[in-house]
């Protein structure tokens, strides 16, 4: 299968993954009694490794639940040395240009890369390597926070694939990158 | 009626009104053979005025077309003195604060006000005056430009009305202030 890289990330309607306060409260502002993951199984089911900076590493850390991830997770980071023990198996540290650690990634098998994190989904836009974008767009203006796209060398062009409505409140969005 | 204060805009996929040049010739990438106006007829007929900003309505005259509008358009200048003769009864000046603006259309008869421009629109929304978001995304990351949204004393919920998909591309969705 062709190598892709795939965001799957939920922002607010004025363009935030996290609020003034890094916070993340707003994606719980929708009553959701049935609990429906708004596509995130189907999609963990169609990836084979998830590509995540060291904040969002640490983020997923803090959470007070079992680790969530069942395929393997590439942590890019060029100052961590070692993976706490507990995350033996389950985490492992990449380093190096995008290129190479795409490259490292790839040999090991693993092709369809969940890029997660809105630094490291910054960067890889600016080098033009994202190939898909899921995004869930939640109906609330946060007014500020961490934005999920920043500047980019260049126009890049998507083509919208899918529009489904959770909730009756959630809209999600994919595209395709026009190559 | 009661008083409704609506925008009705296009944005970038990263959230970009214009182009790093203030340009608007991604809105121009989609094949659009049956010039199909993305539901802007059935806005203008719901609405009854139009209030934009001094830049905006400089970049309106200077288009190479006939005068667009329909309806009454209210220009927010705190400079303009008069409007150019060939606009008199088109357009008409306010200044002054956002609500004694609104108080002024509002007692003309016009209550269902289309919003219109970055600038207008961030403003009233940092006032909480806005009612109704109808959002066109196209589906481009432009990397820079002119921001829809930006920093807002406090967050909005908005309440999701409607999905359309235009041209298989373009995505628009309809939001409600909830109050």
């Amino acid at each position: 299968m062709k190598n892709k890289n795939i965001v799957f990330i939920a922002k607010s309607l004025d363009g935030y993954i996290a609020d003034k306060n890094g916070g993340l409260d707003w994606l719980n502002t929708i009553p959701n009694p049935d609990k429906t993951d708004m596509g995130y199984n189907r999609f963990i089911n169609r990836i084979d490794a998830i590509v995540m900076g060291r904040l969002t590493f640490d983020i997923v850390c803090s959470f007070d639940c079992e680790w969530p991830y069942t395929k393997p997770v590439f942590v890019m980071s060029n100052t961590l040395e070692t993976v706490p023990v507990e995350y033996s198996g389950k985490v492992f540290l990449v380093k190096g240009t995008l290129e190479g650690i795409l490259k490292d990634i790839h040999s090991q098998g693993f092709s369809q890369l969940y890029i997660d994190g809105g630094l490291v989904v910054h960067g890889f836009l600016k080098e033009d390597l994202i190939d898909e974008l899921i995004i869930t767009t939640f109906p609330v203006l946060l007014g500020g926070g961490i934005p999920l796209f920043g500047e980019l060398p260049r126009q890049l062009e998507f083509e919208h694939v899918e529009s489904t409505l959770f909730l009756n409140a959630i809209a999600q969005d994919s595209y395709l990158r026009k190559r």
